[in-house]
């Protein structure tokens, strides 16, 4: 039966119960809406330690005024059914006063690989996850946290937080889900019409063509201009197309450490991507 | 036999060591330059947990460009002799590189109690202590930390900070220590010249002129303005003399739970100090 903690009083305790019972735990968070790609997520913790905790929590600070907080899809009971069914050991399931009180005055600074791609577009968005996420791993003290590659640079975020902080938990990256036809699953494909949804894997599309072209020996500058050709002439509005050092998210200097990024608009979609070059 | 730790794998092997022996420990941050107000906090610490680690770094984060971070006075042997005799468990003195790599990229950021007072003066002060403080505490993973009152507002920080991240360390206040003529002991106090050393108590005999005339009912701005005459009279450069609610640090609600605080300069040295109202 899974628990489910609305406090982190009753968090700790779950996880003070795991502990003197021996067992180690991961941490899956996510903001709810679930799909397949969140049960891979599970999926993964349960295969790297004891008990899978699972919490579901739409971070309000790592949205911008003008983004989708108020219309972010939620769920509560469908996703507490599914994450039961994954067999999930707990779900922490914070309001927001539990997460940030009243008289909150602390976040987090990320630079480094928090720099440029989706801070250029949400310049607020790395330091809502790295204070949100901060505060889940001390909330819960799991020995494992597990983080979809699809938020690539929220996962080298993420890592580089711990890392630096001296938080004690082994950040995992878990490959991102795609449907058939290739669209990366992320919980805003809801917000997606009929038309654009048949449109939305060009995005993913766009980014092998990409890696294709780098292949056969064609330039940098070359092969991302396809890409972006490529999703222009599907209606897509692209915020960035980049080639980056996938270990630090700095600029390219070896072509065989490199990861493709991408987020473009597709109507009132953002939708992102990214693949190992 | 006092362990010394220059790593954070060996201090998390001795933090393991006491809490596979069931026994709790307290942490004391500290800059080193030892004197018996530290050892006030160990004994303190000592009288909460089984066991004490102090600390001793000084952190470059917390110190501005044009401040005293290579004068700072460093004295490492004498320290571990001090901190031994106290009968310390463990030490941990990490180098700068253990504690920041080269690719640090993560900053505490607070509002809060640490708005005002400190910070228009040293405005990066805080976000230096919240991140040296927050990385210490998660380095060391101990049940408890104990920080002076001297450093009032340094202590209403990081117990915001704490509260704000869910680190699971309970934060003890411990009073200030005095010399017998009032002078808060502190490291900085060995840049006094012997004429500077004999006027420096008056910055606390201020505080209290002060505090003697709120309570015999004149106005705050008549009681600060005396205090502030008081330590321009022994010719200190005041930076502030202020009353703040005890708790929040905001502007003060009530006469009975405020905090009288402030720093001034006496040559080239600045002196803090505070006092309950």
């Amino acid at each position: 039966m899974t628990k489910v903690c609305r406090t982190i009083a009753s968090l700790r305790q779950t996880q003070s119960a795991l502990k003197a019972a021996g067992r180690s735990s991961a941490l899956v968070p996510t903001m709810g809406a679930l799909h397949d790609g969140h049960l891979a997520l599970v999926t993964h913790a349960a295969s790297l330690a004891d008990a899978v905790i699972a919490t579901i929590f739409v971070n309000p600070t790592q949205f911008g005024p003008n983004e989708d907080l108020d219309r972010y899809p939620r769920q509560e009971q469908a996703d507490l059914d599914a994450l039961q069914r994954a067999g999930v050991h707990a779900v922490f399931m914070p309001d927001v006063e539990e997460m940030y009180g009243s008289h909150d005055a602390t976040r987090i600074l990320m630079e480094g690989p928090a720099l440029g791609l989706e801070s250029d577009f949400r310049p607020h968005f790395f330091q809502g996850v790295a204070t949100v996420v901060s505060r889940l791993l001390l909330a819960s003290m799991c020995d494992i946290a597990v983080f979809g590659e699809k938020d690539y640079q929220q996962l080298l975020v993420i890592k580089r937080m711990v890392a630096d902080l001296k938080i004690p938990v082994a950040i995992q990256g878990s490959p991102t889900v795609r449907e058939a036809d290739g669209l990366a699953l992320s919980s805003r494909n809801a917000y997606l019409s009929e038309d654009e949804r048949e449109r939305a894997p060009e995005l993913n599309r766009a980014l092998q063509i990409c890696r294709e072209t780098l292949r056969s020996g064609a330039s940098e500058a070359d092969a991302l201009a396809k890409a972006v050709a490529h999703v222009k002439a599907f209606d897509f509005r692209p915020d960035y197309i980049e080639l980056r050092d996938a270990q630090t998210l700095g600029p390219l200097q070896d072509l065989g450490s490199a990861r493709l990024l991408a987020a473009a608009w597709l109507g009132k979609t953002r939708l992102i991507d990214n693949i190992a070059v």
